[in-house]
């Protein structure tokens, strides 16, 4: 936010570094058409990222790097959803049927990706992605998605905290309003995740089998 | 096994008993027909106990109670399936396009009831089902289901775990030998749950509004 | 943040309303003398949060609501901390012998109350906490702590996935810097709780048995 | 428990094969006085399972295998005991105060293993005990203790469930009665982890750094 803020916090004892592993993941998170397309009440304005996201992508694939992806769904009536459905109107976009859900045709899984389907805001709150990436022995992600402030924050806690070292790649990542996204990225690099360009991104991605 | 045993658990003080709380739903685990189709590597002739889910969920939805129904289903390769998929090669029965998955055609769900998709052998493991059973304030699950000796006890043990007084009911669940199914009924009476003839099952589900 | 971001966020469909259940906590997180102690790194300027925890606490006791405290605590060398404590060079503060991680001398547990130790940010993560107020049958947790962008909002972000209402009582919650704070706040009360001031708190409390 | 229900198994699928990954750990699952002093009302005469522990943990120790020890412990009155302890009485047994939670002298953690609090069966379940795995990057897990059909099976369970390659040492496991052990183990065997002698896992864990 400020560069005394960021002296405060470094004196306090937050924002340490941690290190890329040895087999990271790419995990996109939630870059649907309900932030995409500008009819959907949740447009984001986010075309950037989107951008963004393809290029990490391709690189990730030219690398051998594993590509997870991650939608919402919930079934009729959004019981499954819980009080998160109940809190945020919005996630009706995600009922059977709505095309909102959908992945963009530009950014869709292929034959060999993952894809995770979830009710709530982390990507590993209820479903078995934790499991997935163990039994794959991936220890790093590398988060991108929307919003900041909500799926990509939230599901870079839990890798922190399930044991695998978040890189939250900030131009891959965008929110309907700067504010919320700056805060979240703050916040992230304080405590829970390395945050880095799209550039150093690519350049951790790459070089590896 | 035999009235040694129990005694010896008594004192040994296991066994104590759970009484049904104010909200119970009827949780069926896997009925489906990898286990029901004579052709499957799976089946298990558990056709008595499909008939008696087929009369509990009768019995539910007469009284009102919610009903859950659970299927296993894997992304193409089964990477979603972790190690578990790689133990147990039967497993396959669960990848898409394999008609074994399927929920019977007397026994699938209807408007109304949940259905929850996993990966593994518990219904509460990388599900969102807690925080369903949370939202809907069920305290009480009824577990049905195939088999005993795996996604029963499994799913029974995580409910007690995760707060959700577990009903086992004996004659709706089934394994392809009764070995097995015994000696799972024996330890899920001493530790964890309260097994329940399909009888005892009805009586406490009717009634309820 | 401002009156058009929040016109913004409710057409978009955030911030529904979440009421309270049958059966509140109060759930006091981090409440300790890392951020109480001037002389501490993660000191925070709480005090009149502390004040208002304390005042939550005598009216939750008053109507026999039950209090839970959360408090962090690792291991020798801090191997159990995982990643957030590589992460955290501040959170040696909760190492063995730390007086830094001891609850305030007027805000300590009492008998009755149920002690929750964590190691991570969010109260539920790696905790049996959401099955210990399952089977107390709370259904609403009001959250207070340090710190807001910290433990407060992990923890209230894992009680709505979970499936607890989380009531987030403002005055009640600190950080070491108003914006952290206040846009953490902003979060919460768009997508995952119920962000209410201490005098709401305690009318929401009182008058139940 | 015979050939040809061996055979049955293998036909339908079961009974796949797991390597051992490259960092293992020990897991010793409540190896407490509760099992081992002959007044305990859990006493299960299981001397030679703690012998064959101590050898597992020398071995262990020799080859530079971290290892974990697990115990249960629950707060006055055991509110965070949930269903569990009001199904199981015995569970007293590890209230504070209680000699029978303690280590035994002759297999007690030293610096440098990692000690996890549990209050369930499972020592995945509310624990973060994933977690420290990943952070260690421990791939496998030789699971011991007490009791078979208890403790060991619904951690060895979670260990595959979470992506972790299960070994349970039968010579290191104990149960009161031989009945519910054997049928445990072959459970185990089918369906989630690799059931091994102490010598196979002393010659697996030996020769590493």
């Amino acid at each position: 936010m400020d560069d005394a803020l960021d002296d405060d916090y470094a004196k306090a004892g937050f924002g340490g570094r941690l290190g890329i592993g040895e087999r990271p993941a790419l995990l996109i998170v939630d870059v649907c058409m309900a932030y995409l397309d500008p009819g959907s009440p949740l447009y984001a304005g986010v075309e950037s990222a989107l951008a963004s996201n393809i290029r990490l992508v391709a690189a990730a694939r030219a690398s051998g790097v594993p590509v997870i992806f991650t939608r919402v769904a919930y079934g009729p009536g959004g019981a499954d959803g819980g009080l998160f459905y109940r809190k945020v109107p919005a996630l009706k976009a995600f009922l059977p049927g709505s095309p909102l859900g959908d992945f963009h045709p530009e950014l869709t899984p292929v034959a060999g990706d993952v894809v995770v389907t979830k009710q709530y805001a982390s990507a590993f709150f209820g479903s078995s992605l934790a499991s997935t990436l163990n039994a794959m022995r991936v220890d790093t992600v590398f988060v991108t998605g929307f919003s900041t402030s909500g799926c990509v924050r939230a599901t870079a806690l839990d890798a922190l905290q399930s044991g695998f070292v978040p890189f939250v790649v900030a131009d891959a990542c965008g929110d309907r309003d700067p504010r919320p996204h700056g805060a979240n990225l703050f916040d992230l690099q304080a405590k829970y995740a390395e945050v880095v360009s799209e550039k150093i991104a690519i350049g951790l991605l790459s070089g590896r089998t």
